[in-house]
């Protein structure tokens, strides 16, 4: 058990030149012990003085320009692909920077294209043969020679980033000045000697600073620009820009096969975190994940025998440093930092292993897109501490910060109350926990995805955010079927599993409750994971043993063998992709005296018409929207199976889905201690302290019944909002 | 130009016994000129008397039940797949009737279990060994050894059918009395034999028939039965009731390959009518129409002898007698006969080829189940008439009746009121076109499915219709998308083309516009016939030198080299399926001065959202729902192409389409005679009459300005309601 003291500080603050006075009020009303500079700003003398740790950030690969400058070759790289040109006679130019941002793309020139480019006919999926396109580096133009009338065609390029994608963020979205800055590849040895040699004047350059915040270590998420300079494409958790030839060589070395450059952009598709990987892409990842453990290694270990702690922050860097890898732990970092907009986020940075501190940066940022004049502040800040303290009831988090200009911030008296309520609730979390887990429901439950655990709670995104415009672009607000955030705060332990996991482990005994939940296609559902009678198979038998399996949206989906719900057999349903419309469908009745239907009201939200039809006559329907299952349930064995639809994220649908988790594990019939089955309340109990706590969501007061360790049933009063701890 | 007098009668009724009064009477109001006895009903002798034609129904496959229960060897069978079954152990015994109706079906113990059935491991997809499965007659039972655990297994199986659907049909819904009738199988030379000297009995037996009207020739629709005697799947148009051992036999000498059971349960798809079919199926169904052809031939001459004419209604038979079959004028037929509920389906009778007369079936049959107290019959047929009376002004039809009880139908006075309207306006219409054809705007339209000609005009259904619960489940109503209703009504020439076509014989240079329209993965939108890189050339050429595309639903939609839709680039777009999750989508802006930004109201109904997002640059965004596309045009090369999401049937909508066809033809510059712009008004004009005619749809009165043959601006001013006839 952690020793926390109520007294001591636990916030991190950005520090701000000229605004000495507003940072120590309110380092000193929000409870903080620790100052950060940060990309925007540089640490000023007088708050170096205070007692409080000195959080300062580095981010090397962009430290220095001049190198930058004088080694286009050690730049950051990827592979893109021209968008498709359709031939219109025999000969076909195609200028691949067409629709890229040139003020961000170069056609890489250290690179020769005849061995690193591929040009392909897209309409019959054929590489074209090298003696049949010419690649002119005066008009930057490929020429294609021979090329069919009609047919689509594509160069994939490799191009050089010279302008990195924060730098270009902050300057278009946030209007900083400055020179466009560059990033550069450490993969390179005479790079990554440079970097090292940089740090360790750094260091001693930075004799207060006590934590070193990396941001990126080697590699930045993947956004793709256009030649507007809008971003076209985007993936947070990308593996698209480590490329170089260097690396690729090195590759081939290590796998004993070469990647070509259609593994890397993927017929456009660019292997979108949303989809399930290849076994040659999970190869790359593994060859990149290698390098950057190796190098923010060495790092750490410098910063150490400097006598400095060091901290991530995850949001700027995840590829080859996801806290879920077991290769974390050898990188040796000290403190996680993690952006936290959700409950999901607040899992992601909470539940991975190791004694690394944890620190959430809330949103939002104390920036003018935010903090401008008619906005209030609060509601975004209010509606994300709603959602991430009941995920932080389940899993303990240590530290909490801010990021931007603290001035801005004061700007806003009620905000500024309104954090102090926060950091004082935090406070008090800290101080009843102890930094101890709140007692779960017995058995496990299992999230199966293409990913499993390496990309546990990372947001399984569903169609319907396409079609969401956000008020702010840039900040991740999630739409649609949201089962994971219902999921982060409730009692229950989780873990997430991959279908590679099944194959080669099995299904760990403590497994209780399976879930698959997401769209079809995605590595959420599992795509072509579901090809596998292996699975299939093992899936099947957990349940018929006496598991309990949940699917959400699509799952299992894979059209094959007369099923495009692979598991439709365990669900007893089936999802119309007009190949079934013949099948005769009986209008639904709806099942009133199922264990569930006593939890099914008129205000749960499963989302879109879900497509789905009953496929058995022993499947309890227990809601629907129109003749569209949204809810049903189904024993198989000496286990049970649950479907909907979707499951949007509310206070409703998370209190349903604890209902459907207990069913689903056969634990209806058990007493469960300080467990709430109200709505708008929470309850946890840390039994290691002795504490319960009880949260009141809702602007009412509410009253429920629960019942104690010595199973008794005590009522626990709430006044509106309240957030009550009982020594138990 | 057919000789069509306003005096003479144009309508069939149906006789009733003990109601000869009832009858007489509302033949004279109605214009009648034919009398039919029916399925439940026989001509009484002095309805016989009558100066009319008299039109007998023959049934010859329910005709002789003596026949059919001597020779259970003869009766028609099928192949069904038992519902799949998940082996516990390793000894699995499948019942194969199990879930299929006891009281309909039989295993057919005439053909050699070991030769005609199949065992498959549904989860591997593997065809178990027979050496591996014994089928036991005494306990009718399936015993599979060395299954393996958890995978599932199904028995393909002949099926001996007992009782015929129509029998059953109207035993268990219109609760007729009398033995469950049986269907034989004319396949069988003897039976064929049997059948034929039958006929030529009856024939003598009804000097006073002028009309032989044949229902079902050979093979019915499909309708699955389960062991409640429920409707467990239905394909109208399908091949499934076709097979036997014989028949199977003798496709291996035609074809020089084997069928498979698998080649007809389909993995219990069944090769339902919309579901692109297989070169195997469609080579069975050529099969199949050859039998049928020859065998209704024989039929149709043995009536011409006996100076007769022949009928068919295409409700009850249409498997081999398709009449948009090259085939179909071989068997010789004088009348078609067509149940009509909707525009769709009287185009789907009035525009095959051939001389033959057209008569249209109405809803609603004279049955208790309408034609009860507090029922107002008149509702479902003016709502059907509105529908139809669009698609009558585009092609000529030649004769209407109506079916079930006289008697029940004069218990309505508004229905006989309604009918006697009806029947006038019908008898207008004849003296006005005298059977030729409203002239159409320039250029043919073509529809573009996996069927092409040989399913003109069947109804497309889209994926909305599994789940909805029509008030009347045997009575075709459709809902969502429905773009062949629109057109139904619409001054274009219309032809279907297949992929097939295109590849063999290039689009036809008279071809201005090609509609893709349907759900992915259907026969309408074209399924894997879209994996075809000739069919995209063909396609792109055809826009790119000036045609037009429009793309509704689903167009184009194959997974595949990077794309949904495999014309994307044509349409400029793209469907979200969850593989492009990362690409960024700008908000969408409406565009306000495309030509057809005029044309698009609040009140047209785009059914569904889409998931379709913009995927060019250059795309006008018409309108959409949120940030889902509805209606997008686009220029590609010289020509044009238009998305819809969904185009449901109103008029509205189908005023719209008018619009987008004319935009897609490039004519919307040009003037065009005796041509409705105006929602709720049809104008057609008849050039080889000299008439033109404008119908007001709605309860108000309406004006429009049409241009006429000299290209003067005309007004027309209706009544609500009216219909007028103007001659020119």
């Amino acid at each position: 058990m952690k020793q926390v003291s109520a007294t001591k500080g636990h916030m991190t603050l950005p520090v701000e030149v000229g605004q000495e006075e507003v940072v120590l009020d309110l380092y000193q009303r929000w409870h903080a012990d620790a100052l950060r500079d940060s990309d925007g700003t540089t640490m000023p003398e007088s708050l170096a003085e205070q007692d409080s740790d000195i959080y300062s950030v580095v981010c090397l690969v962009r430290a220095d320009q001049q190198f930058a400058n004088q080694h286009p070759e050690y730049l950051h790289r990827k592979y893109l692909m021209s968008f498709p040109v359709t031939a219109m006679a025999e000969t076909l130019t195609i200028q691949p920077l067409d629709g890229y941002s040139k003020d961000k793309y170069e056609l890489d020139n250290d690179s020769d294209p005849k061995c690193w480019w591929e040009v392909r006919n897209r309409t019959t999926n054929t590489v074209i043969d090298e003696e049949l396109w010419q690649f002119d580096s005066a008009t930057q133009q490929v020429t294609i020679q021979q090329a069919e009338p009609y047919h689509e065609y594509t160069v994939t390029f490799m191009a050089r980033q010279v302008w990195d994608s924060v730098s270009m963020y902050n300057a278009l979205t946030n209007d900083w000045k400055g020179p466009r800055i560059k990033s550069l590849d450490p993969y390179h040895p005479e790079c990554r000697a440079h970097l090292i040699q940089h740090f360790a004047r750094w260091l001693n350059e930075h004799p207060k600073t006590t934590v070193v915040r990396f941001t990126t270590f080697a590699f930045l998420f993947v956004i793709d620009t256009g030649e507007q300079n809008q971003d076209i494409y985007r993936d947070w958790t990308g593996y698209g820009e480590t490329v170089s030839p260097r690396a690729l060589e090195d590759f081939e070395k290590r796998f004993g096969y070469r990647l070509t450059p259609e593994d890397f952009v993927d017929a456009g598709y660019y292997n979108g975190t949303y989809k399930a990987p290849s076994q040659r892409y999970q190869d790359w990842m593994t060859f990149v994940q290698e390098f950057v453990v190796d190098f923010a290694a060495e790092l750490v270990k410098m910063a150490h025998e400097n006598g400095k702690k060091t901290a991530m922050f995850q949001g700027d860097h995840w590829i080859g440093t996801e806290p879920y890898l077991e290769s974390y732990q050898k990188i040796g970092l000290d403190i996680n930092i993690g952006a936290v907009e959700d409950g999901v986020a607040l899992r992601r940075l909470t539940d991975s292993t190791g004694e690394q501190t944890r620190e959430a940066r809330f949103y939002p940022y104390f920036f003018p897109d935010v903090f401008r004049e008619g906005n209030d502040p609060v509601v975004e800040s209010m509606s994300n501490w709603v959602k991430i303290r009941r995920a932080m009831l389940q899993k303990p988090l240590d530290r909490i910060g801010y990021g931007g200009y603290l001035s801005l911030a004061n700007n806003f008296p009620n905000f500024v109350d309104h954090v102090t309520d926060i950091s004082k609730e935090f406070g008090d979390y800290l101080q009843n926990t102890q930094g101890t887990e709140s007692q779960k429901l017995p058995g496990k439950v299992a999230v199966l995805s293409a990913w499993g655990k390496s990309r546990s709670w990372l947001q399984n995104q569903a169609r319907d955010q396409r079609f969401y415009v956000p008020p702010r672009p840039d900040v991740m607000e999630f739409v649609g079927n949201n089962l994971l955030e219902c999921l982060a705060g409730l009692p229950f332990d989780v873990e997430f599993i991959s279908f590679d996991d099944i194959i080669q482990n099995g299904i760990g005994e403590d497994v209780k409750v399976i879930i698959n939940t997401g769209d079809a296609n995605s590595a959420w559902s599992g795509a072509d994971c579901w090809d596998n009678s292996d699975v299939l198979v093992a899936l099947r038998k957990f349940v018929g043993q006496g598991g309990g399996l949940l699917g959400v949206c699509d799952p299992s989906a894979f059209q094959k063998n007369g099923r495009y719900f692979q598991l439709g057999d365990v669900f007893g349903l089936e999802k119309e992709t007009a190949l079934t419309m013949g099948r005769v469908a009986m209008p639904l009745s709806i099942s009133k005296d199922h264990y569930l239907s006593q939890f099914v009201t008129d205000e749960l939200d499963f989302g879109n018409p879900s497509y789905v039809y009953p496929q058995a006559t022993d499947i309890a329907v227990l809601a629907a929207q129109g003749q569209h299952l949204a809810l049903t349930a189904r024993n198989y064995g000496k286990g049970r199976s649950v479907y909907m639809g979707n499951l949007l994220f509310n206070m409703k649908n998370a209190r349903l889905l604890q209902h459907v988790l207990i069913w689903l594990s056969s634990n209806e019939t058990q007493h469960h201690v300080w467990l709430s089955d109200h709505p708008f309340v929470d309850v946890a109990y840390y039994p290691k302290t002795g504490k319960v706590t009880a949260v009141n969501y809702s602007s009412e007061p509410q009253t429920l019944t629960v019942r104690n360790t010595d199973g008794e049933l005590v009522d626990i009063r709430l006044a509106s909002y309240e957030w009550k701890w009982i020594s138990h």
